[in-house]
C-alpha cells in the first residue's frame, strides 16, 4: 500500500467511519494530504476539540459541550412540549425542520427483547421524572415508523397514560412523494387518515 | 442542526471529504462522538501526525514522511525499472498488487491543453534526469487508459525514444470480467492483442 506507517494508520482509522470503505478511505486520505493546510489540520483540530468537549446531556441525552445541553437550559424551549426521539440524529433532523419549539428526550435506541434492551437502558425512567419536574403537558412520540420504534412508542404510552397528553407524528404520503413508489403500508395508512380537501 | 458550534464545525469539515456529503458527514460525526476513545481521539492524533510529517518525495512525487520516500531510498528497488504513473493513488494500487519491484515516478496529472498543464508542471523534466542518474533501463508507462493518459504516455515516449526500453501495461479483458459487460473498446483491444492458447 502506501510506503508509510503513519499514513497507513490514518487510512485504517478512516475506513472505520460509516459510509467509508478501504478504497474511499484511501481517496479521502490522499485528498487530506493534498489539502493539508485547508482541510487536514483544521479537521484534526476540530476532532480534538470535539473529543475534549462533547458529552451527553444528563437531562435529555442530546450531544453538547456542557453537562446540560443548550436546548435543556434555554428558557424559551420550556413550552411544556416534550418530543421523544430514538437517537441524536433524529433530534438533529427535527431541529433542521425548525418547527418544533419545545424540548427533546433522546431514548438512545428502541426496546428489544432479542438484544436485551429494557426500559432502564433507554432513559425511560428519566423521561417519567421529567414529566413532573419540567411541567410537561404534551409528549410527542416521534419514534421511527418501524416495528421496534412503534413497540417502544406503545410501551411509553402505557407508562404515561393519564398523566399527560400523548401525540405522535402523522403518517401518510411524504411531501413530493409519488404514489407509484410508495409501499402498500404507507398508502393504506394515508388512506385511513384521509381528511377533507 | 446540532446545538453546538464545535460539532457543527466538525460536520462541515467532514462534509468536504470526497465520498461524504452533509448527511453522511453528520452520521460519521455522531459515530465518532459515540466512539470517542476508540476512534475519535486516535483519528485526531493520526491526522495531526500525518499533517506534521507527510510530504512529497522530492525524487518521485510519492507521499512519505521524509524528503525522499522509502521506495526511492531502498537499494533493493534499484532494479533499473521505472514505472510512470499519473497519481499517488495509482502508485498505491501498483504496490498493492505486489508484483512490481522497481521504482516509481509520479507525474501528478496528465497533459492538458485546456487546463494549461504542460510538461514542466508534470515532473517530466525530473523523469528525464532520473533516466541517466539512476541508470534506468526500462520505463513502464502505467498511465490510465483514458485519452488524457494515453496522450501523456505518447508525449513521454517521444521524449525518451532511443534512450531506454519503453513498455506499457497490457490492455484486454480484466480478470473476472464478463464480455457482456465490457465496452466495445476493451473487446476490440483484447481481440487485436489476442495470443496463442
Amino acid at each position: 500500500m502506501s510506503s508509510n506507517r503513519e499514513i497507513e494508520n490514518l487510512i485504517e482509522l478512516m475506513a472505520k467511519l460509516p459510509g467509508l470503505g478501504p478504497r474511499s478511505a484511501r481517496r479521502a486520505v490522499l485528498h487530506l494530504i493534498r489539502k493539508r493546510a485547508l482541510l487536514l489540520t483544521p479537521l484534526a483540530d476540530a476532532m480534538q476539540e470535539v473529543a475534549a468537549t462533547a458529552r451527553e446531556c444528563l437531562n435529555c441525552g442530546n450531544v453538547g459541550t456542557g453537562d446540560v445541553c443548550d436546548i435543556c437550559t434555554s428558557e424559551k424551549r420550556a413550552t411544556g412540549e416534550l418530543c421523544v426521539v430514538e437517537d441524536v440524529a433524529d433530534l438533529w433532523a427535527m431541529e433542521r425542520s425548525g418547527v418544533f419549539k419545545g424540548r427533546y428526550h433522546v431514548l438512545g435506541g428502541t426496546l428489544s427483547a432479542l438484544d436485551a434492551v429494557g426500559p432502564d437502558s433507554l432513559r425511560i425512567p428519566r423521561l417519567i421524572d421529567r414529566i413532573a419536574s419540567e411541567h410537561i403537558t404534551e409528549v410527542i412520540l416521534a419514534l421511527n415508523a418501524t416495528v421496534e420504534g412503534q413497540t417502544t412508542a406503545h410501551y411509553i404510552a402505557d407508562q404515561l397514560e393519564g398523566q399527560v397528553r400523548l401525540t405522535s407524528l402523522a403518517q401518510g404520503v411524504p411531501i413530493g412523494g409519488e404514489l407509484d413508489y410508495l409501499d402498500d403500508g404507507t398508502i393504506s395508512a394515508a388512506l385511513r387518515a384521509r381528511k377533507e380537501f
